[in-house]
């Protein structure tokens, strides 16, 4: 058996963002502003797969955000009521096309596309097993193993989701899902919760999204978080839930989604993010109150906590980093001509709010974990 | 005589961002990055031009975002320690390359390159009259009436900048120009004082640009502001001026420069943009003091404002519209799904936390002027 | 069983170019060379995948010409001494990406490379039985069947190619393929022959490809042709072939290598497709003699047919059609303009050759088979 | 006075294409089509001038191929029943945007858009003239010298053309022109008829042609030759002609039209070119009968001469090099890789017919003139 590291599974492709929905005629073009919300989940690559009355499927992906990938003459042929879609976290090394999702495959049930949000961590051994078998992988993608577990034929088929069953108890780690079939617009969160899930009503229909944001700029009406272990299948029969395990779980969210990856602009458990960073920040000056003349964010990351700090603590906020709001990827680099350039670029500072001045400042400090341009935009 | 009115010239050109470096080696890549920290005062279009050693010009421009038009490739071609450059504000009806600048003409003297922020109020007069003995124009833009009578044979030519002073006296309006010819780098800004022009030092060599911000990400050394109706010479000589008019003129800013065109981190006239726009704020509390539970500012050109008004007032300040940084022109627009999608994908609120509450909000009402998109970013 | 008629399987791609390298450090170059000199059997997509010593894949695959497709920047990417290489055939249905090849997967022995040029007559039958077994599909290309087929396990694995014949054995149909794993360039033709594949010497190493005009271009030098049911493994230990069946079978080589598809300045069983042609055109002349003022041939398929006529029967060659060598994909259609324009943007008559003469016109009738564009070029 | 050759004006541009639509509401795609009838002639960049019933000029320019410039959108854009066009030759120094044709200018009398297949021998002391006078240049081509010239204000009006005559005299060299005002498509040929011009009739209107292999595309009817000297004005009132001097002026056709640089389904003066290179082939044979096996063409220039020669002399036609159709200016170059590779990479050698042969093999010498790429396609 070969190493069992997953060397080969990058770190920070855990903050991608899905998005799906059944029932809407503009299936194609919700999932599109939807995945536009959920842009700061991931900006390598974007997908949507939809699928038409006729159980046709209609897929196009592509590298950079949403809004490059994208074409009113693209989105006008996904045609289809039932759509998922993903954004791709940026990441230097397996930035390949091939790894960019949905990934649609046939299997003797049909036809299924997935989008899949967190990483697997039994995900070498589980590829092992399955090339011991006779399976082939086309990516280094965790969903492709998914798949393929998806398609073992498995001996008694009484229930609908028995196969989909059988495949997400091989599976650990976190996994919040949405998959599509001919039928069924499907979501999944792992036992842990480790990543968010949310479901809303949009028109007759419904929406899956990562982040609560996504629902505010299609106007879909919030409903509930998927519950961690829960299996949601949306199909012309409505939306069933069913629990992966029957015993309890522990639950585990990823705080960096509070903190860090989450739009503040988002509930998740029923939060404003907003609350919950400026709620730090306050807790933050209750723990170690600093006497200092002003509190200053670094912008975007440390906005709310710097507020929050602010309001606890009576000092004066003061927004003394100016942000560059058209810094993005193809921005070229300069040799030696400047130092620190690399945030210069992004951040100036209003030199007369801090001359002479003992200064707050409010970041996140993301220790170990995703370092990788956490702050890249566009 | 035909008509006089300037129809032809689209009005929000006013705010375009211009640039200059004599004296550098990387005169392109730093003009790249002075660009890059103008970017706000214009989106439609770039342009460098470089002068080198053996007074070749090379010219580079584009429709678009700075960091979009030019690649390592471009940069490296343009050759030379001395250029010029020019970011072109965005403007529906003559968005064409062929109005993209700088400009660059051969006369009897040589060769020039100009770059211009603002308008000329007797353009059409200038354009008739000159059309009338002879001349031909391929653009719209004001630069290319300042070329023609820049030009003009003149009869005495006693003076290095007799044709300059000859051409500058007959236009009248704003115009912060930077210019290049073989010899020298020229900047000029208008007897009001209308657009902002500051000189700095950049290591043994000089820089111009629309605003001080630029000069913080090359990390050259601010001097001073260009003064109203100053006439400044850099060439081998050194930096010298003189005024267009011995008597004094009345000086006019424009006062948009301050609420909302320059960037917070900008100094105009010795004074940080924040500082004055916070002040606004503090003056505005004090003018109309209003009960209210806490203060929204619409990001991000009301931030400033909102944040003296709290300081003023003692309310307390809250971000409740989260900005989307992926907005951009390329963006698809769904025709009759959202309503009121165009400020909705820009901005989204936190409901939490304004529900129940009394808000003041804070933003720059644009009263006439220019209507044009101006918060349109990528 | 689902019905296993090959309708998804679009009928023209049996005329792509496959090309392989072993030992040469050039190996993605001369591949490029090599598929440049095959884009008449596949204008679709194109590309390469390398190996180097590591035993590290690098691929590159895209829509469009060999020249769009690749650049020297990612030529410098494709590092290694081993390359095979895919042109794929133009067709109107299935133009995706996802089925460009060289396809690449890992399996349990580790990662194998395959680019196909033929199609295989129960490939429904065969992907039905995979699929029940647990087989997901990601493309719908005959390639992905094989791979398959590939990575089953077999009980003994005594010798090297065991699992490649075990494979090759269930396929039926045509297949000139060239696959790639981490030791090995492997060549393969089908029993019956229909599709050609030449062998040559490249320096020290070797050479695979679909016709034998891309060793011209190449410097290599053609050795032999492969046989029908050959399978040619390279590797350090130097070319050896052995036959997939013991029993000879029932050779069937298409007709339309010679007449239409091939390039006149290949030879295919050591005869030159021109001298074929031309031949052709003799024996036609002999069989059907007509009086006639002159012979005109349609550029370029009949030029040679045309010739042979003249050449025996003495009637006068005139090339009264001019081809327009821009005519490409790109081109827009007049809708109602222009009568027969896609003939005559082609082809334009010069008309006072032919005016008051009898005239034999040469050309392919391709009566059935592949009607699509096969004029097509750019 | 500056030194008066003309080193600036690169020499190949001599063969550029031009056309012109006059009364046909699509205008804007006929000009297309022409254009791509006569890529030919220069394949560096193309560009559509249309004007409106309004007046309202409307222009698209772009590098590259009639086919890449254009796309339907911007044909679709380019509104009105009258339309000039050009192509422009490739050629390494001055290949820049601002030297596409066709160039429009605004001057005293409106406005007008030209261009101009040939060179201006006094170019260089006109540009000097015009700028002490007072005249800015904004790009290299002559074209611009004729439209400075045209602008010239005249003291008496009386006639209609009294501008264009008065221009057209000062220059000298080759100019066959294409020129729209806001009432009239105008075609000049200078009066030694260096390059050719036609005039043709399409459904009620007109057009004019660099070559008349643009007329059969578009189905329009040839009517005749522009006259050398000739002056063609086309409005409501119909064609009407000069002549720019009284007395009859040397004829000085160029002969590189006729041997290499026209397509041979053009007529030029009422006799195709394939015709005439045929005639010149026989005729070669004539004068130098050689005693061989086989004659050669390197297509396709030399084609048509080949063909000549064998008819006259005997001797059977062989097309032993076989033309790759998908070269282009794209095309990767090896370094060191492979010998001859230019060559080769156009051209294959079919062996079989000439090993043992004595070959004559047929081909344009370009002695000293236009050695830069000639063949190159696309």
């Amino acid at each position: 058996m070969p190493n069992m590291s997953d060397d080969r599974q990058d770190y920070p492709k855990h903050y991608c963002g899905v998005f799906g929905i059944w029932g809407n005629p503009d299936a194609a073009s919700l999932t599109y502003y939807g995945l536009f919300a959920l842009q700061h989940r991931g900006q390598e690559s974007a997908g949507i797969v939809t699928c038409d009355e006729t159980k046709e499927f209609h897929t196009y992906r592509g590298m950079g955000l949403v809004s490059q990938v994208f074409s009113g003459d693209v989105l006008s042929r996904l045609k289809g009521d039932m759509a998922i879609g993903h954004t791709r976290y940026s990441t230097t090394g397996s930035s390949e096309m091939s790894n960019a999702q949905p990934l649609t495959v046939d299997f003797y049930k049909g036809r299924v596309a997935i989008a899949h949000n967190g990483n697997l961590t039994n995900a070498s051994r589980l590829r092992w097993e399955l090339e011991q078998n006779g399976s082939i992988f086309q990516t280094t993608v965790d969903s492709e193993i998914i798949l393929h577990l998806l398609a073992q034929p498995i001996d008694s088929e009484s229930r609908e989701q028995t196969n989909l069953i059988s495949a997400l108890r091989k599976i650990e780690g976190a996994f919040s899902l949405v998959l599509m079939t001919g039928d069924a617009l499907i979501g999944v969160r792992d036992p842990q919760g480790f990543r968010p899930l949310s479901l809303a009503k949009v028109g007759d229909g419904w929406a899956l999204s990562s982040e609560t944001c996504a629902f505010d700029l299609i106007q879909a009406e919030y409903v509930r978080d998927i519950e961690p272990g829960e299996v949601i299948i949306i199909d012309k029969k409505g939306p069933r839930s069913f629990k992966l395990y029957n015993e309890p779980q522990r639950e585990a969210f990823c705080i960096f989604e509070h903190v860090y990856f989450a739009r503040p602009d988002s509930q998740i458990g029923g939060r404003s993010v907003y609350n919950t960073r400026v709620e730090m920040g306050r807790q933050l000056a209750r723990e170690f109150p600093i006497d200092a003349d002003i509190v200053v964010p670094i912008p975007d990351s440390g906005n709310c906590a710097a507020l929050g700090y602010c309001l606890e603590s009576g000092i004066p906020y003061e927004m003394a980093f100016v942000r560059n709001h058209y810094v993005g990827r193809s921005f070229l680099q300069p040799s030696q001509l400047i130092r620190d350039f690399n945030v210069r670029v992004k951040l100036n500072l209003v030199k007369d709010l801090v001359r002479g001045k003992r200064v707050i400042m409010s970041t996140i400090q993301l220790s170990g974990a995703p370092p990788a341009k956490p702050t890249s935009i566009t």
